[in-house]
């Protein structure tokens, strides 16, 4: 299996040193800034390249792992090679690589990345979605190297599904960062609040959701509602998002 | 080690089996509800009572674990006995245990708990408070039964936790559900978000939230933000939900 990198950043980088690891060949990595596609170029023993006329047109799969907005741009390279073409976006729709390679499609890892921390892809769920039945079978197996998680869904699905990624890990780590701000106001550690924040996250890996919610909104407890909202008086923004999110729960529940 | 249980709810029942799990006798779990006393009495072997005048008086500690607003009331029948008082919740002031017992306090665990999940102990924080520095020594020695982790904190500082607890646990959870919703609304699976909800929760145990945040609303990236809300056309109050929780994040980073 030869592969391109279209792209250099967290997703590249997640995703190539894994298939490198899992016996593909990265042959080349392309980005638009040379440092970078050298640095994962040197990672994964491929050739970076910053021109499109130093493509190897022969790879088996080219992986556009681009900004969302410079996908477009990057596949009207990407007409005439002779592999097939996958994106990696969330929010980007099968079509915008309509007529690249000898099939396109997408193959979406469900997860944040940071280029920090290494991430067990094996667990990751890949989102599959191709032009053809033959190419969707390439992509599959192209995804099964890299996780025992692999599912074929469309580009409406897959939009919602970034839709609700963005409700519990983009939203959610932003209340991490609320409440951390509160406990520094009080002279109070982060860590302390660590356990908690894993536990929430693992207990919903057998349980719904709605089966473990706690706090004062689920219990209709108003009394300690009002102490916190007291206790944020010097904070407009943070009783804003109480109000409106314990309202939602209420509502939820009652 | 002699401890009476005064109520039977969840906090209760992690704590005093994990207490008996280190050796302590549980002498006694009171409850209101004498059903509920018994499930917990026979779990650890002690005695369940719903009458004040069956009450050990000569236990080492009595652990009040009920609702906040019943604290008081259980209070004013431990003036007598002979061992300390302490209360479990994260929202009560010390204050209302005054008078209680050979010397009072607080020993609030820093978690969710659910009936059905057991929770490892060791690593929960332990908040503790005390009337009186010999008080404080033996809640300590309490605490270190059970967790590593104890540290002291003043009942100002707890009522922060509380509420920082609830952005970082109970908010957080409901965002899981809105986002398990929409998935639902789509005839997607919940299980393709776990993983992801994981990995956030991992992410902070060694880096700040700020330092990992992603998602559109950080890079300002106002296209896909649009997307969005008009994928949720249907949905006026997660649409608020998003524009309120996307404002924060663009002000936190702009």
């Amino acid at each position: 299996m030869n592969i391109v990198f279209i792209g250099s950043g967290n997703v590249a980088t997640h995703l190539a040193i894994a298939f490198k690891a899992m016996g593909a060949d990265i042959i080349q990595v392309w980005s638009k800034d040379s440092r970078n596609a050298e640095i994962l170029a040197a990672l994964t023993k491929a050739e970076p390249i910053n021109q499109w006329k130093a493509l190897d047109q022969t790879a088996d799969c080219y992986v556009v792992a681009v900004k969302d907005d410079a996908i477009a741009e990057v596949t009207s390279h990407l007409q005439n090679v002779r592999g097939i073409v996958v994106h990696t976006s969330g929010a980007t729709s099968i079509a915008v690589l309509k007529g690249a390679g000898i099939g396109y499609g997408v193959l979406y890892p469900l997860q944040t990345f940071s280029k920090t921390k290494a991430v067990d892809l094996k667990k990751v769920p890949f989102c599959i979605e191709a032009d053809h039945p033959e190419t969707l079978e390439k992509i599959a197996a192209i995804a099964h190297l890299l996780s025992e998680s692999v599912a074929e869904v469309s580009s409406d699905q897959r939009k919602v599904l970034h839709l609700a990624a963005v409700f519990a890990c983009n939203f959610t780590n932003h209340l991490y960062h609320l409440s951390n701000q509160l406990l520094q106001q009080h002279k109070l550690n982060f860590d302390l609040l660590k356990p908690l924040i894993l536990e929430t996250a693992q207990k919903i890996q057998s349980a719904l959701p709605e089966a473990v919610q706690t706090g004062p909104a689920v219990r209709n407890d108003q009394e300690t509602m009002n102490k916190h909202l007291a206790l944020l008086a010097g904070s407009p923004e943070l009783q804003d998002i109480y109000e409106m999110l314990s309202n939602s729960i209420k509502k939820t529940y009652q």
